[in-house]
């Protein structure tokens, strides 16, 4: 293409049919694809006003259910049937395997622990004591601080602010507490807010980047694991093992052994989580439910502790250590995605630790049934008989 | 619910139109939740056979174009509208900006530098001797168990195995080549055919688990960093200052200065990767082509290396580590899946390593312009004016 | 031996010169081994109580001395020689050239810029929700807490206590200052005496172990890096491109290109630093002056953060983030270890921010030498001329 | 000091007694310290030439004798007393109780499971392409560059390249069988001649760093652990649950209820080992027998793994993952160093792998008896009654 080829945009309003269509003759005429099921859909384009630019369509990803699954958490109280949005063949079975499992054991006990969402600026002082003493003063003028960002949002409240220094540099990393929303945006403007309040009054010239990679955002890290982004949450059970023995066909014991091997790979490999495909649920519902599915980068890290009880039974938990989720805003309200939150009773305000913890029970579910699988040797022919196998 | 709910399933046909309407009137019944949009779908449910069990709607994901894109790569070359599934609000706008500062400094370079799949058995030996000799058969009868492993694939090839010893355990990495598929499965089938070869002829009893978390499957990790998942595969480009200057505001000194920041920052949290925000591109590309969005905790992975030139001009390099995508197999036949792998003219055979390449141009787009954003401090306003910030 | 081999002991005074050379005569009988340089020392046996059980003699580690060394710190000032114990050839004429190119270049600004000693015990509770609610108690009680655990030490101060769940595990990380003391032992005992107070006034039954592996003690681990572990330290320098041409025959941009690769393989490897040889010197002084040696495990970790200036200048900065030393207590009144403080001016109370000032700025200067050396080319001459090759 | 400070070297023969006593009267004289004991020592200074520049006295590390310990190895055979210098008391004894546990409990089994040293060139091309290509033709020659690299030694063979490729970046990382020598400088040496002879050889200009800091000497890090520097060695033992009993006042099932706890707390650390204290055994021999003592940066990192067997009894494993020794050149050759190593049987040629069993089989015996103390409650207890505690 010699001149620059451009996508049809309509400046006074872009989130209507004619531009989405006119964007999809667009990619057709230039890519000689065809987007007829791409064109198909029952969403108002308006709608996707702020959740996309340039909007011609919609991926459409098949949803299965399963379930249900009993939870007795603190705020998910009952049985679910989760929505899941996948296309790898087997999962959906597995999962709803898993929780059959849990629910014919008593059911998943959940909790939250911990609730943070983070931004982390970078201040480039003139030497190390510069930084040390700059990070002094943040810490005396923490409530100032807190005032100026919080002046910025409704829901958002500063809870604390780390410091990290390396040579001159300081990083603060921001810590809030975000209501129902996942609060990536919420805490990037407040944190604005308070670098523009810290520069105004601290008596030195400072030099700062809005985010030095200590937050750390759409990326997994060790600090997230450690100090928690988003919601760090728990689900537990205790799996009877004659439960065990008639679904599965393993025992609690063989699973104990299992999980002191796989604990060591997990160490050896630096792993993000040492359990078994925590990732698969997880993004099956982010998908289903108008989640920010990049954080799945962050949220598929977790720990994996279990122990076996004198009477064979299974004590299994999993905690997820930056699962990040929301109920309100973002993607959330869009048509199926609401839907998808309403099937769980977690669409809206006040919800968004239920939806944690029905995250963190499916994620259980997983566990049990993908482990049981390899462990009993049938994870190869269930997948050769229900999923896609293409060689 | 004091007898167990079942989900309605036909165990003759149930991926039928009939059973998807019959389960959302079951989940409908259930829950309460509408499920209008859920069912509002242009895909036949006998296609969905093979990606998913109890399908009962879809997830209407709105995508977005972004683009054009001038990559010239090994395999992509020209000019490329990349279809990116989100429901991000500024993503998509972004990754555009990047995309035309890349295309107008001359393209973006890309290469698959390495390519593997893995599996990776866990055999317990009766102790570390024991393990060792174990692995130094294993090395001494490769050839025959390649030949066990190939024997289940027309596609996939051991190319070779990993060791990785802990006490009386042996970790066994198989590495694959799988062609145009992700080989997950694949790979686990041949596995599984050569351990049972393996258990067969070895002259001692041995133990084993199909997986002992060393592979590292669905989960982020120092291993699959180093040793390559899936494609490891660079886009790099050198970005002109002056076209620098006039699109992003910021200058390539500028950059690099934030570059040594933000790479401290990184190495400090123990960050899977040190860019900004490699997640958010590829989860978008990954929806909208029908790929395994879990695969997004691996595929995430990766290192950006830049320098700055004499001339003030800015190299940068993205390497993702990890990537696993597919054009083949799982999710890609899917209709709106494969009208936007077409739109790239990446579906098939034969393509994945074109499409591997536009996944590292389009990341590398999204580090370009959200790194200036933060730099020039536009980046908060601008999710303001694009983004659905919720509080 | 049949027979139990006991190692002759006298349990009402076993640090004498006669029990000293009885287990010399004990070792050479079943061992064969002379022991004459062992037992050729000037310290006093009775000197080792507290430091070492079954004495039987020395190891005598040749110490060099490096410098002068121009540091310029807080508690730092003026030039130091500094005393090296090592086997290692060419290693204290390295340091050496580098403490003089720092010198000629104006001297190193140090600072200790964070400060704690940690214990970290674990509370398994009932559940996930018994543990997040014991943490809740313990913050709520965190004044009691503090006065137990500095009931026990005239030095010690609890300064704060981290907490990290995981599952229906509470690890709580006591931190404490620990004054001129590298404090392990004092706040071992510290917090087992919370950890009873805990017990005693605890509504609901505990257990819990008095570490759970998230201290970290003796080893180096993420934890540490982020939240300081002893001294996080700072040594920082300006030099001068035209005394690094001289001394060195390399320039500042040429170090800085080096910098970019060595980040991206610290990083890709998962490195405990990004430098080039931090524990050399560090060991080397740690041996001389009668530090906890096996601390070099955490000792190492650091982060090295460099900028090019635009005059070709080249800042250096080093931060060691778990610097773990002592000026009182432990090795350091043994007779040699002392006289190699007292080189520094850094024996006894008050002296170990001064001490680990020195020791920064040490690494520091190792750094420039390698790094010189390794892009100069010279490196492995040097090992040629100066150290002995093995083979 | 106006003029520069010079230390007084002889250019002719500098490792004299007059030299050395020089050497301790400038320091004296500059910085007030006596350096009487540091002056006392029974080696001929000659002897250092190869150890160390600026010689002027030793640090006298007094040295414990622990054991005897049992170890039924493939090189180490029989009951072992077991030299440890150290300045912490309390060490030596808890290293003797273990020693005993696993002595009558039958003993030790050890092996040495895998053998490499590196040196880890990268070499930065034009770009990915070609660095992609430059390791093939790296693959393709790698007869011709081993023998270039294994003309500089005797002892040396080079056994494989890694590749690990970031953008342009090929680090090609030199594994080596070093034969009794640690390696670092005939790795060097050899890898330096390889490089030479690949700019030589190789079509294009080539520009390299010779370490990339991928290697990774003198730290920790995760490509260490996986791929293992110097040693990969085991030690294994079945602990009866009655020996353990009787001399800790533990049982079996107790010590891993408290794994579990570890394993958890270690993976969510970042921890370079999942034991209690490797590093404090593993110093005291090095310092004893005349390792390079900061390579226990490397050597302290890895992974321990154990069962509880059904009748009670408890199956305890430690992986040493990149344990870095020697037995013949470096400081092994000095006297009392050479004397500690003929104490265990292991100078000299040939001895390497007896000797690495024999540290591996000595980090076990510390781990049973920590773990046993912190479980028992006497952890604090026995520090107070035998170690110096400073506060």
């Amino acid at each position: 293409m010699t001149e620059r080829v451009r996508i049809p945009r309509d400046l006074s309003n872009d989130y209507t049919e004619e531009m989405a269509a006119a964007r999809r003759r667009f990619v057709a005429g230039h890519t000689g694809a065809a987007l007829d099921h791409v064109g198909h859909y029952s969403i108002d384009p308006a709608l996707v006003s702020g959740n996309g630019e340039n909007f011609f369509g919609v991926a459409q990803v098949p949803i299965g259910v399963a379930g249900p699954l009993r939870i007795d958490g603190e705020y998910a109280s009952g049985e679910f049937l989760v929505p899941l949005a996948t296309t790898e063949g087997t999962l959906i079975a597995s999962y709803s395997r898993g929780m059959r499992l849990l629910t014919e054991s008593g059911g998943v006990r959940t909790a939250v622990v911990e609730d943070y969402m983070q931004r982390a600026p970078a201040f480039v002082c003139g030497d190390a004591v510069a930084a040390r003493n700059f990070g002094r003063w943040v810490d005396e003028h923490f409530d100032q601080i807190k005032k100026a960002a919080e002046s910025t949002t409704r829901v958002g409240q500063l809870a604390y602010i780390g410091q990290y220094q390396v040579g001159p540099i300081r990083y603060l990393r921001f810590n809030y507490r975000t209501g129902d929303a996942a609060g990536q945006n919420m805490t990037g403007k407040a944190t604005l807010a308070a670098c523009n309040w810290i520069e105004e009054n601290y008596p030195e010239r400072l030099e700062y980047l809005l985010s030095g990679n200590a937050d750390t955002d759409k990326k997994h890290s060790g600090i997230n694991m450690l100090l928690t982004r988003g919601k760090r949450v728990v689900a537990e059970a205790v799996i009877k093992n004659d439960v065990l023995k008639n679904l599965m066909g393993v025992e609690g014991h063989e699973l104990f052994f299992a999980r002191q091997i796989s604990n060591v790979g997990s160490f050896l490999g630096g792993n993000a989580n040492n359990g078994a495909h925590y990732a698969n649920g997880l993004t099956a519902i982010f998908i289903a439910t108008g989640q920010d599915v990049a954080n799945i980068s962050e949220s598929h890290a977790g720990v994996t502790y279990s122990q076996l009880l004198d009477n064979g039974d299974y004590y299994w938990s999993v905690t997820l250590t930056s699962l990040i989720v929301a109920t309100h805003g973002g993607g959330t309200g869009l048509p199926t995605q609401r839907e998808c939150l309403e099937m769980l009773g977690c669409y809206g305000t006040g919800k968004v630790r239920k939806f944690a913890e029905v995250c963190a029970a499916t994620v259980l579910a997983g566990e049990t049934s993908l482990s049981s699988a390899v462990l009993h040797g049938d994870w190869v022919s269930s997948h050769d008989r229900l999923g896609r196998n293409p060689a």
